[in-house]
């Protein structure tokens, strides 16, 4: 890639996180920023190959095909200069009203803290969608729930919202549950880690 | 309670699982339907009292001093004769558009299913806030990607819009998150049973 014009402002480099390293360094005879988007990317990927190194990772899931309902998101930036700065800064005002520098370690705390809030809720209402489905329950009946749920996070903190028998510390409900799960071992696996670690958080803060 | 008024409609019994057939059992002298609202008891803690009983439970989850978001929710009924079945009726359609007859089979199944969807997501949320918090990260950075994640279920099935490393199977991410989580036992132990449960649920379906 030898062929980048001069008045090149931004190289955005948005790959898989393991090309990243790669691609930056077939990337010669520049003074353009080079950008990688990645959560889980430490910025030296990049300032290994340039000085004027950046980070422009946008907090959200983005499904092919899908539309996303929240356009508004936080952008997360990270960068070796001022200039830098200056370029990310206004480009990221440009798509978000949440522009936030995070150094490396940070953001990839935040990244591991989005996997969990979004992609294992996702398979937890996966998993409890195919059980209710396969006893021919209406799955709908649950949309209301899991929006309360939610909704109450902009209210309260989580953990003074929680309900639900491992937090009444009912140990015989928690078992009829875990019987009727006998069938499903993963989904009886994520019912019993869950019972035990809400059991024990509330529990502890009751001492 | 011998004193039941002899112009009792509804007996409604709200007490936690394990008292509803005692204090059942101690409903005298009334021809009044007995009905509790629990997810998880099968009617026939009060059928065997009574001729006249029922089941009025709301899918929904309450805090105290929380006032809910989502008002309208359904209602699951059960009940042993047709008397008991239009007078809940009755009442169910006072509160809520959806008025649903489940068996008290179901209904316990739609009970783990609420469960696991609105207390595990609570209690996954909470756990991902104290250990963001701890890193001294914002955690209200995680809430458009929160909402994201719910409001994506009503467009599509959730299965069809996982995304993440587990679904991608890039197995190099999911090690390094674990390292990260290496001080959370709790936390690493519902990271490893999820991306375990995601990629065997996604490479199963590739198939």
């Amino acid at each position: 890639m030898k062929d980048i014009p001069s008045d090149t402002d931004l190289i955005l480099i948005c790959v898989t996180d393991s090309a990243v390293k790669e691609i930056a360094g077939k990337v010669l005879n520049t003074s353009a920023p080079i950008v990688h988007t990645s959560g889980s990317l430490p910025i030296n990927v990049l300032s290994d190959v340039t000085d004027n190194a950046g980070v422009f990772y946008p907090l959200q899931t983005f499904t092919k095909g899908i539309r996303a309902a929240q356009l508004e998101f936080p952008v997360c930036i990270e960068y070796t200069n001022n200039t830098v700065r200056d370029l990310l800064l206004h480009l990221g005002n440009l798509v978000s009203n949440t522009v936030v520098a995070l150094n490396s370690e940070k953001r990839m705390h935040l990244h591991v803290g989005a996997v969990m809030v979004n992609n294992f809720t996702n398979h937890l209402i996966t998993k409890v969608y195919d059980y209710l489905t396969a006893q021919e329950i209406d799955t709908d009946l649950l949309l209301p729930i899991i929006e309360e749920t939610l909704q109450k996070i902009h209210t309260a903190p989580p953990s003074k919202v929680q309900t639900g028998p491992a937090a009444r510390g009912n140990r015989e409900i928690i078992k009829k549950h875990l019987a009727l799960l006998e069938n499903d071992k993963e989904l009886h696996n994520i019912y019993s880690v869950f019972s035990k670690s809400i059991l024990r958080y509330y529990s502890a803060n009751e001492k």
